[in-house]
């Protein structure tokens, strides 16, 4: 079986964006669109047009100088948001207009206070009304991971015979367990008439921390386009982290799926998308944290040193990362003592590294760290004095 | 069918305490234990013991005021390491031993250089030796998720005949999707004999994004207890987030499945943990972050005020959070300003708020988040000029 490509579907500056805290200025707009350019997402959501006159800017700038990646703009199933969208995008290579409407029973009786036949109303006559803009057009079924599946094929089925080249099923409210939200996207792919023209795209929220989890079933489960966000910085708790799943699909499925990221680049955009929204990934976040590949328990130490892929599944060179650390802790042993002492230039033996070893314990129980300066001096003073 | 109880065991003050950077004082372990237990935590990991004299002396002092959990120290399949545990654990209520040794290829051939006979010789004596000192014995079959299911299953077999009556499964590299942890569990709870005499844990790591999708696969497998940290601390990506894990038991699986954690202290013990370590916890964090709660663009702003569920699935005070946040950025629509200026004491009509919601974009465009002085600054200059 040859292998699929996944889309990538980057909603940084759009789902990431709209967070509190996390605004962007245009110009900080556009450096990361270019970034995640180079990154190698397929697929830019850069704003939400008719949100404000602001973004409006930013999203028409994006669209402007993104040279390979296929640029969205957000909207809702409103004539005057798909206008908008459509003019922000109209000096991008690749436009797509995203557009759609809440299907779940809760969104229909609270948010849209109508029923089922007006909802596909709706989104058909958004879909058609976006198609006359532009050739590509997603839609977005909201709150699908609590919609009725039956329903959501209806609606599904509607909007493909009205142009709709991608179907969104978010999971907007981090509802959903794996295995229900692959069910779902299966069901979608074995039920909707005409799938084969339009591509699934999975759309996550971490609410329960289980939005790559779902992201991961919903491509086993037939979808080709997964909705992500470097850092995984979203509405809430976020939505699924792009490092993620890429680096899943790349160490674990690549036998089933490809994406076109290069991963080289992930720690160094994680770093600068952090950086530009004045939002800290915090130490122990999968793939960009900083402690993500740093080793310091004595066991898993003395593991590392003898062969790296004792406690490592990745190559930390593989996401940008320039090494694995080991780190001298009060829990570091022998191993990792003799590995930094070695480092900085002292080839201790073995009477040698057991008094060091003494002194290291008591220095590492007063603090946190024993950096390489402390570590120095304790030699000197202790084994070399 | 009555549902069933989930063992919660606590890492944070081992697994995640071994961290860089997350080191604590014995005074800090000590108040941290007591928070624990208070969250009702069935086991708290208090830590090392012969990693360091400081370590050793904390769980000594864990062990003394804990007053309803079990508290477990771990040890390497070692008899100098299981005898620190004992030792540590002597003035515990209900002392625990956790004790173990690696089963993978990678493992036996790198870290012990010695085949499958003595890795189970070695595994045997560490767990009868343990049970010399105390009644209750885990045993970790280290890096488990790389290991091949039918060694395993034997190795659970003979440390059970031992005396074990925890086996803990631990995917130590964070290696596995869910389904293959799922069925690495499935198949021990199906081929083990005498695995009802011991409980089936498992100790899931985040390197892929993937701990709480596999606890919880695992779970679903015939697991019943879970091992995890506040916040997710731990080596490397962390560990399983404990907050996580008990709210989809709560919120998903609450008919088959119980823990008997009080939900209602995850956010202060998460806020707690945090300050003592020093590890910032992402705003973006599922359940403890500081957004997790916090509802930023107009569309949902408006679904929430409308009706909270439409885009909530927990109750922010089923977590100790006081409420949801409506929080006033450009991507805010009208619904939201009205409600904010309600809040503040302005009763806007529909002009009223045509007027102040033009200024209010242009404000929030220049700025990351509109706040309540801001706002009343504006209308009292916009509209009640």
């Amino acid at each position: 079986m040859s292998s699929n490509k996944v889309f990538i579907f980057d909603t940084t500056l759009r789902d990431g964006e709209q967070v509190p805290g996390c605004k962007l200025k245009q110009s900080q707009k556009l450096e990361l669109a270019e970034l995640l350019d180079q990154l190698g997402v397929d697929i830019i959501e850069a704003g939400f047009p008719i949100s404000s006159p602001g973004d409006f800017q930013s999203v028409s700038e994006v669209a402007k100088i993104v040279k390979n990646a296929t640029v969205c703009g957000l909207s809702r199933s409103v004539e005057k948001d798909i206008k908008a969208a459509a003019d922000a995008l109209v000096h991008a290579k690749k436009p797509r207009i995203h557009t759609g409407i809440g299907t779940s029973e809760n969104h229909m009786k609270f948010k849209f206070n109508c029923g089922p036949e007006e909802i596909i109303r709706r989104a058909v006559a958004a879909v058609k009304y976006a198609k006359s803009f532009v050739e590509d057009v997603e839609f977005f079924a909201e709150d699908a991971g609590r919609s009725d599946n039956a329903f959501l094929a209806k609606v599904c089925e509607e909007v493909i015979k009205a142009g709709a080249t991608v179907l969104n099923i978010p999971d907007t409210t981090g509802y959903c367990l794996p295995d229900e939200y692959g069910a779902k996207i299966k069901y979608l792919a074995e039920n909707v008439k005409g799938i084969h023209k339009a591509v699934l795209s999975t759309h996550c929220h971490n609410d329960l921390g289980l939005a790559t989890a779902n992201s991961i079933a919903g491509v086993i489960s037939g979808a080709r386009q997964v909705e992500c966000t470097i850092n995984g910085v979203g509405e809430r708790a976020g939505n699924t982290s792009l490092e993620e799943v890429v680096m899943i699909l790349k160490q674990k499925l690549s036998d089933q799926y490809y994406t076109d990221i290069n991963t080289k680049l992930l720690k160094p955009t994680s770093e600068r998308v952090s950086f530009e929204m004045g939002m800290p990934v915090q130490a122990n976040k999968a793939i960009v944290g900083d402690n993500a590949f740093a080793h310091s328990s004595g066991i898993h130490q003395d593991g590392v040193i003898k062969n790296r892929e004792t406690y490592e599944i990745i190559d930390p060179l593989d996401v940008g990362v320039p090494k694995s650390s080991i780190i001298l802790t009060a829990r570091s042993g022998r191993a990792a003592l003799a590995f930094r002492a070695k480092e900085i230039g002292y080839n201790l033996t073995k009477d040698e590294l057991d008094i060091a070893y003494q002194s290291f314990l008591i220095l590492a129980d007063a603090q946190k760290e024993v950096r390489d300066n402390d570590l120095e001096k304790l030699l000197k003073q202790k084994v070399f004095a």
